[in-house]
């Protein structure tokens, strides 16, 4: 390819507004454009990566007995009803009506699809176990698309779904899926990608790992124990009670004036954090009259995803209480009738002599014996572990890590096969429903994941077995006729065995260098009088800086090695 | 691949409904499923054929320069308002509000999203000529899905964009692509495609051509001359005039009683059909007061296609005219004030002694002369070609084929560029807006096409090129245990060189053998004991029947040979 005729183009700035890495050198570097809010279209630069990482995704699913269908992308209300999630997913699925009125919505997964098609297909046992996966353009009306590729409304997957008679099969096979997903991400040139257990979420199901690529622009919150390899996403993840207790005494009313926050408090009453009960309000989204009331320690924080899981709804949000007849900043468990729903944390279990608010303005309560006084009919795992937290397995102290997202996988049970009523007969001529897995990864994600982690200050660096072109051509001064003429001579002669990108344009040397580190291509060799007059090429090696000077004759072989994959 | 575990069943009945051969034969074969009205999943054996075929069209576009990119399928109105299309193109459209209340819609076409990719990026005008294309699924809310893949409303395409500096430039690479067009359909294995001059419909502009797979299926006419070689889809073609003359006289009005049709007139009268004015009245959708009375000579059809076009609208229907005063079957067009629109066809030109309606219940009048009692301000082409008319290039009998329309190219102009001012600058420091074109193919539809072309009596007949495999694997008795492991090496072994699909079912060898016919794999290899004893397998050549015996030392050789694209 001629640089001069490539579609996407180099700029200086970054553009405004734009804070991550990935979005800022994929913008800069002629890689995207945005077209609307979280939704891009790709130059062929970036075209280029998304088929390789597509091509290696392929022969690791296929080299898992996959077999590649294609799901519509457009589907039937009847078919969401069966299972429930047409109700049940938010404003994030794009629903409507078409020309005969019918309701139909844009699939942003396909567990439906996948058992409509193997429905009445797949009939007994012996065809068992299979899976089948695709690779599609979805949409979904993300509420907060961010960092360019990061976080989209339209994207591009690899789904998977597969069947089977047990769930030992089921194990076995999603082990085998665990092990082509690390494969896939060490191929497409990720270094530091862990699984970690995770929270199901929409999809249903008894167990889930996400493949988290640990890099500062992650948006996920990872908590790792170093010691016991423990792992978990901080939605779900928990650490060792650290045990406290109060001297148990009777209730006493305390005057706190306008101390309202657990800092405030502490300071005023020269006590623990940890011997005060905080109370957080939620409100549920779509239910407007409910209000949450989450009791926590006070030196601990809520977490809103184990929260919103307990209470089996789509989403909360702090509120405001003005309306409710709570009185903010001293709402105390104590007596409090005035609420819908109380959750207490499992970190004030059995607690005595403690302190909350007294539900009326400038008081809060002493000597809260949580059993003798509040009796909560249970108590709930509802908090943030904290960096330094203890793990639960093992007891040393736990560090918290920033992970994007770009693979999970599934145990679904039979959640979709006996909603849509799909069965296998049995070798007794029993019928079951199967047990399903599914598999996802974003592609366009692992695209901007592998900028994120591998860039550097120059640009991108990609790895070579997805970089856009393995070689950037680059002679200096080619507006120098002999020049020009051996570029072209040698573009041509590499073009046969490599991919080249050939800067070909009459411009400065120095802007011709900087794009091809800014492009991250992996191998550059560049050419010039000085170079020539001693037959020689001069390569560079992106990602290490090395420089090697090669004879002409040799640079082939030279170009062999470099552009090997391990 | 096990047949045992492959996705996808065949099926003895051809399902209730079914008329189309491919449709038939794709659902019978395990190809394909249905999920709603014109929507469909693709079964594993059919998306290895899809891949195939991308695969083909993406080096042919390569070959061409093209630059493979992606552009989003979601995207903001404030972009086709731009060119007009937001409001032009009809509820085929898939228009929605995203969840914060924008205006948004599916794409079904891409030439704003080419335009905004290369606006402001592509400056200068010697970064042209470039194409940029790209292998997407789309949506059209298709009025009338039918015949399976070959009209759906979820579809997916290759579509292209070029830009160019002049119109002599895009006349050059127009030609290139055409060329890239019929080697793609060459190399799929499509015998019988034509390239015709069509209608440019709603993307504007000023050529193109159609490529029409020649198949019974088509719903498309195809007129063409074989003498001098003129093909025309029957939307645009024209023939040459049959002329006629009747002898001029006055008006005199014709007691006709109840006829009304000019078959009924013709024979009532016993004059030529040729002697008659029809009229034939049309409604304009979305245009309810309107009605447009075409008229043309008696024995000719009115082209809905030619006189859309003359109107400038997108859809029209035969109406019902009880309430527009028109008096059914007597309509004619001396003096006749009530329409809103009236348009006169070129056969009707300068003739005299014509009989037409007389407005009024029982009668017809004779001697119409068109210039002294109507003055029509212009005649404009809008009948139908019959089969047998003559060529208006060459005058040779004209015949009409039905087709397929698996692929369109254009000549764009600048009206995507203009609407949306995307200007480059040319070497004399003035801004021109690029010239374009643009070229699709439709994927599945040529997958459906080559099947209603080859398919025989016993099923589907792949090309080898995008065969699903290039071999099925056929061991008859391998409920016999020796043949089953010679079979299982086999496979083994073949995998390693070939595409196999391996039938292992214990199943009876005429179901295999009817499978392997039905499923169009082009080569069978048959193992049997007695085969076996022989040393020997039993090679048959799907499309033509041909059977070999192989000695199985030779085996990889010969199929080799056999699987060998040319």
């Amino acid at each position: 390819m001629k640089i001069s005729k490539l579609v996407g183009e180099r700029l200086k700035e970054v553009p405004a507004g734009v804070t991550a890495k990935s979005h800022s050198l994929l913008l800069r570097a002629g890689y995207i454009k945005q077209v609307a809010n979280g939704i891009y279209s790709l130059y062929p630069a970036a075209q280029r990566v998304i088929l390789k990482i597509e091509n290696i995704i392929r022969q690791e699913m296929n080299g898992v007995d996959g077999q590649e269908v294609h799901l519509p992308v457009v589907m039937p209300r009847e078919m969401w009803d069966k299972s429930g999630r047409y109700a049940s997913i938010g404003s994030e699925m794009l629903r409507f009506k078409d020309r005969n009125d019918r309701d139909m919505l844009i699939g942003m997964t396909h567990e439906e699809a996948a058992v409509h098609l193997c429905q009445n297909t797949i009939k007994s046992y012996d065809q068992l176990p299979f899976m089948i996966y695709q690779i599609q353009t979805k949409f979904r009306d993300e509420a907060r698309p961010r960092a360019g590729l990061l976080r989209v409304r339209e994207f591009t997957m690899k789904d998977g779904y597969s069947f089977h008679t047990s769930h030992e099969d089921l194990n076995e096979y999603y082990d085998r899926v665990y092990g082509a997903y690390n494969r896939v991400f060490k191929r497409i040139g990720m270094k530091n990608v862990i699984a970690i257990k995770s929270d199901n979420g929409m999809m249903g199901g008894d167990a889930s790992d996400e493949f988290q690529l640990l890099v500062e622009a992650g948006e996920d919150n990872i908590v790792i124990c170093q010691h016991c390899g423990y792992k978990a996403n901080m939605e779900i993840a928990t650490a060792k009670k650290d045990e406290v207790s109060f001297t148990d005494e009777a209730l006493n009313e305390i005057y706190t004036k306008d101390a309202k926050t657990i800092d405030e408090l502490a300071t005023l009453l020269k006590k623990d954090k940890k011997q005060f009960i905080k109370a957080v309000c939620y409100a549920i989204s779509g239910e407007k009259d409910k209000v949450v009331v989450a009791f926590v320690r006070g030196d601990k924080e809520v977490n809103e995803a184990k929260l919103k899981k307990h209470l089996g709804v789509e989403d909360i949000a702090v509120t405001d209480i003005s309306e409710t007849g709570l009185v903010k900043g001293n709402i105390g468990c104590v007596g409090l009738e005035i609420t819908n729903i109380k959750v207490f944390d499992k970190s004030l279990e059995g607690l005595t002599g403690m302190i909350c608010g007294a539900n009326k303005e400038e008081y809060h309560l002493g000597g809260v014996n949580l059993e003798r006084d509040v009796k909560p009919s249970e108590y709930v795992d509802i908090i943030k572990v904290n960096e330094g937290d203890l793990c639960h397995e093992c007891g040393a102290p736990i560090i918290i890590k920033k992970g994007i997202e770009v693979g999970n996988i599934f145990k679904l049970d039979t959640k979709y096969t006996k909603t849509m009523d799909m069965t296998i007969s049995m070798p007794d001529g029993s019928k079951l429903h199967p047990i399903m897995g599914c598999y996802g990864i974003g592609i366009g994600r692992c695209l901007a994941g592998i900028v994120e982690e591998s860039a550097d200050e120059k640009g991108i660096v990609w790895p070579m077995a997805v970089a856009p072109w393995q070689i950037y051509l680059c002679p200096l001064r080619n507006d120098d006729a002999e020049i020009e003429k051996k570029a072209d001579e040698l573009y041509e002669k590499l073009s046969k065995n490599f991919e080249v990108l050939y800067d070909d344009r009459k411009t400065s040397a120095g802007m011709k260098l900087t794009d091809s580190e800014l492009m991250g291509i992996p191998v550059r060799v560049v050419i010039s009088p000085r170079s020539l007059s001693a037959n020689q090429a001069e390569i560079t090696i992106r990602e290490s800086g090395e420089k090697i000077m090669v004879e002409l004759d040799k640079l082939e072989e030279t170009l062999s090695n470099l552009t090997k994959l391990n």
